[in-house]
């Protein structure tokens, strides 16, 4: 093994994987990564190979030192490694169509991270995310953890409270949010500076700068003035908020829209778990191009635009001391008063070898207090019932979770979860069998 | 004028007002009350003439001291009071049809304290009780407060919040819970002891004791296996919940079943509102007969039942500095670390000569957390918006009300509120000009 | 055994007990003891049966059946015990000597439960008090453990942080300025109402009520008008603090001529263990006197009066689920919101059959503050250096201390403590060998 | 005038002027000042005339473009500036001098900034600073107030709670320690990273980094090892306390060595005061050298080292929205839990066009929280006492101060100061008179 950075990246075999290894390869010289082992399953064995087929070609073209490692020893990859990244998707994507499916037979928003659907997927991934950090613990205790399994901030905080294992949490809609701006602006993203506050998927940008001046007011009117479909909501509605919403807020904001909208999807092209399933399909068959030796276009119709950005300039920043500031998920620690202190947020931290510290930002105002605080809430007994297989817990989170709000629904998604789940749900297996 | 003690009574023309004079007589021995002087409005002049008129004839035939004075005069009222208790309704019964009619309009729960409903009130009913506590601080600045005026919670914030008043706000569900668990159980209530905790109207008891042991396993249990129409809860949810909800729970819990209930009733027998008015009429009937000369038994329909207790116990308990236990609105100061200082909570409390003193309470658990902290958060906001005439935090209050939960229904529910109540609603002048 | 309640009381050969045996005996009517073991050690094997003897006949002349069991086998008294009170001294009075004689040496103020006098007793109680405790929670899980050992705050939040026993600490300061105040002013002790807040030998009396009117002001102005030896302090002073300080801020406010008279005391009469011990040994002949069969009068002069009365009243509200108000030691729990939650506050309580819940305090003034804060860090630091013998945090534990301030007499004193106390001090073993 | 930045500096006249001219001299690409107004009073018109002289020979050497206005008409400085910096003393170094020999007359330590000789100055400095912002508020409401006036905190926490000016407090604590770490291990002070946590000259080390690597233990080992001058600590206290204090713990760690130390000097050379007039006397005869434009190097002798390049890199962060890291004072607002949301701490900030940010702390160990807090509460009565004028919080203020510790000391050297600065205490005159 060569002497720079070992990365392991578990779900290797994800179609995100060449933005990844793109983004490794453009900050070689600052970051020198020299092993990426790509780690999955027997089940994603084709898929691992396709895109290990594909990373090596893109590398090779590069001219870079890096050696891809693809392989189904998860301990191999883990051992000694710098940093490990998680893409993984327990059940796959038929798991995430049932997902999205059992809220909506209730007249709930099914979706993958958010409300019922993103319960259904915690659960789910918690027994694995532990099993891996027990590798961790075990194989490279100084390695950074970071996640980008969705539903993001509840793994995460899962990994904090329940682990030893440092570790923080990425997603790509901070980023996306200020690439956002930028476009409707018309600047580089680079000159906007947004005040992240809020969970993971119910993040706000409380203040937005351009150049440090503070253009939030200014950028609402304007939004509210035009009917930007990234922006769907009312004019009344963002002047009345002062703060700029992420997409998932929609979910809350426009629950009914948002149902109906989801409701004729499932009806006609199905739901966004099957649309990505052709999306992948085709993606898989580029990648198998052996004369791809590039990222194609084609990935960005994916989402999770920027997640590679996001996630090498974390890695960049930790290795090399470099103290700038990112919105990532971290201990809340009492950055956020109106929080307890051992949950995850997600907001604008500094970021360093010892990892990510968050700007504070004391108490918030109550047009979002209320509702970050009974969806944190819902996480913090989704992550009790995922981590103990405890099933009270799990029917308190579903009865509380806005998007759910009813103590009959509440319990007969559950139940289907449970059902259709079954052989993901080690946890629950008393309850199960 | 005697040396007892004067009661102010502001909407001394409800027909609450029998139950609240016979609780006095009850009590001569200890709280010596000399003159109830009960106000009304012009418009309530009748009504306020029969119950005075019932009221002076209870008096006599107790063969008790007490003099009634009803009055349009408020400030005459006022002066000099020792305690002054609440229990009027800006706008009547009318106003409240409203109130329960706006919201259904738009699939909402339309309901007299909770929801959309509520708010409407709350911004009808904060100008008036300001209004009030700008005499109480001229002319009884040492006088005690006793709110009854619903939403109970808010407008005891509104006045602890806005104004030097000393004041304490009451509600007769905690007390109704008591004596519903000492019915279940057929014991004496002053054997239970419920630990409330919440907001008014979303209160629970957390644990229950009967002759100081735990019984809240127990009655739980009790309760998930009957199908009692007070607990209308699945096993599994109760189970789950480990704490008892007050009636008002359903409409968060079982908000899909309660606005079917409401919908069904608009269309039939009419809201509740269009329903009371008519067993008041009733009830007003009777107060008429000269020969009446104890509290109706047809009172107890009209809800509002041991209203009359708790308030002439509270008032029992600062005038004698009697240390007991009573469940109240007041001050939270730190009692629940979960939510801010300043805002009122329902909770037991010492209550003497210096009024009302939560015990302690500390963290509460996840399963109520986050809905008592988002109804709080659409509390303060209603409070800012009830005070300032604030549309865009009346806006925000109701978009992220549980009952509501979108943005857009909150923009055309609040817009109908405030056309119809335009005549109440002096703070948001400019706006409805 | 007889159906009655089963007290044990470790330390039962304390001059202190024959109190405790008067206290039972008044309150047989609603407190039926049936058992009381006095438990001692075999160093205190004759004064054990010299206390068990004058209980004996306590109980024989008052006519109640009370059963004393002698023992020096603690695990017989535990085992099914309602209540378990300590009394017990390690070390006896020669180590209190030494406690104060130490910090004398370097100028520090020797006390026996303040400063570092107080901190030694609490390095030697700790592993006792946490084998008594496993026993408890072997042999009687549901008692409720009492402590009077001092220091009372440190000792009970120990049981509180490392065990799962049920634990109040006691103190007579409280009560006795409660009587105090009451003797100034001539009324009855139960007219008087403190709002007690602070910490074990550092609490105030923040308002003090006579028939529930708030008399502190007057009470201080007379207080301050006159040179009461209670109140040592300056008029000014007195003033502008607002509140009532306790007999142990003598040490805090008036260091210097603390430090003067016990210095004065060491060469002349001896320290207070000293002359207590004279006390005791006169006492012990006393008790001795089989014709002695109630309380004698000396008792009295020992320290401690009260100490029967506030152990009974705190047993008594306990088995009663009696819910009237206590000062106690108990878990803060937020309710003085600057400290934190897992900490051992003094202050008022509800007490009930689940033991003490404190009436809610929120933020307490700067005045007092600070003191508080600085004083329970140094608590805490104690109680972790005391638990796991942890050299480091001893000597910050001193460092930090009001009454020593200074890293080198901290360091001196530390050393004097840990050998002088070899004997007492397992947990400190591995640096003592 | 110009467009460039026009900065206006409040005690112009001070010997530090030449350091501060120097930095902005240096930054000048960066920073583009083009005014620079110094202002003092009549009394220090003589040694304003010399440092203009100086600075404006400095700014010819330099050939920078930045014109020196020297003036006693503070309004003309401050109306339109972009910056003002204050460096002023009430009082001068007479004054100063008093400070120090009045807390050594009761025994207790004397020093210009922390304890009595603090709390003096502070009640002198209160109304000078609650003027000058006045003035802001008028005729620069935008500009931001960089204070370097001691005590630091104190007057940061009065203008940020008593006023509406956007305020930094500055020390050159922080950075000095810095570079003194780095002289210890021969590295350059940018490769050292220190978490700094606490108040104004109550700071610690709480972890250093040495490009990156936590080398604390190493460096507390290194330092407990040797005799450094500058790390006055017993061995065992360091290891004991695993933080580097800053150098003004010496007067609560080391007390009555300190305070000898002071006794001797007072009675030899002089307390510092005195000492530093000589040194002044001596700085103003070179800076009258016509010939003289740079800053000369006895400066570093005055003590204040690093204070312009603290000075200057703040401004140049908040002017260029620079979002880099400096250890600064400004509102907790719950970045330390452990402290009230509005009092004002030292600790690392991102500092941009917004002003300064702390990076989150959350709660404090043991170890230094108590004294942080004691010293706290103590700086919160002073700001309450030097605002209104109040003789019981002036008094409780010292009586709680860990370097007065004694309620009649209080009084007493209370006493001494509003006799001895009647003519600096406008806010005392009831009292005074």
């Amino acid at each position: 093994m060569s002497d720079g950075l070992k990365i392991a990246t578990i779900g290797g075999g994800s179609s995100y994987t060449p933005e990844l290894i793109e983004g490794f390869i453009n900050r070689i010289s600052t970051l020198p990564v020299s092993d990426i082992y790509l780690v999955d399953i027997e089940e994603g064995k084709e898929k691992l190979e396709i895109v290990a087929g594909l990373a090596e070609r893109m590398v090779k073209r590069a001219g870079v030192n890096i050696k891809i490692h693809p392989t189904l020893n998860r301990r191999e990859a883990i051992e000694g490694a710098d940093f490990v990244t998680t893409q993984f998707r327990v059940g796959l994507l038929d798991a995430r169509a049932r997902d999205e499916r059992i809220p909506l037979k209730y007249g709930c928003i099914g979706q993958e991270t958010t409300g019922a659907g993103g319960f259904a997927k915690a659960l789910r991934t918690i027994p694995v995310i532990l099993d891996i950090c027990r590798d961790i613990e075990e194989l490279s205790p100084d390695a950074w953890l970071i996640n980008f399994t969705n539903p993001s901030g509840i793994i995460t905080e899962t990994v904090l409270k329940h682990t030893k294992v440092k570790c923080i949490g990425l997603c790509n809609v901070p980023i996306t949010m200020r690439y956002g701006i930028a476009d409707v602006l018309g600047v580089e993203a680079d000159r906007i500076y947004i005040e992240y506050v809020g969970l993971n998927h119910l993040v706000w940008g409380r203040r937005v700068y351009l150049d440090g001046k503070d253009i939030t007011e200014m950028l609402i009117e304007g939004i509210a003035n035009r009917d930007l479909s990234e922006f769907p909501y009312e004019k009344e509605f963002l002047k009345s908020l002062k703060m700029i919403p992420c997409p998932y807020h929609r979910y809350y904001y426009n629950t009914d829209e948002m149902l109906k909208e989801e409701l004729e999807a499932a009806e006609g092209e199905g739901t966004r778990a099957e649309v990505v399933k052709k999306i992948e399909k085709d993606l898989f068959e580029k990648y198998k191009d052996t004369n791809l030796d590039v990222k194609p276009e084609e990935l960005s119709k994916r989402g999770g635009a920027h997640y590679s950005e996001a996630a090498c300039m974390l890695i960049e920043s930790i290795y090399t001391d470099k103290k700038d500031i990112q919105p990532v998920n971290t201990l809340n620690n009492g950055a956020i008063s109106d929080l307890p202190d051992n949950v995850v947020i997600e907001t604008n931290c500094v970021i360093d070898s010892q990892g990510a510290h968050p700007i504070n930002i004391g108490h918030i105002p109550q047009e979002i207090r209320g509702l970050i605080q009974v969806v944190k809430a819902y996480e913090e007994l989704t992550i009790e019932a995922g981590v103990y297989g405890d099933y009270d817990r799990a029917l308190q989170a579903l009865a509380i979770h806005p998007l759910v709000k009813s103590a009959k629904k509440a319990r007969m998604i559950l139940e289907d979860i449970l059902k259709e789940n079954r052989d993901y749900l080690p946890q629950f297996v008393e309850r199960l069998s």
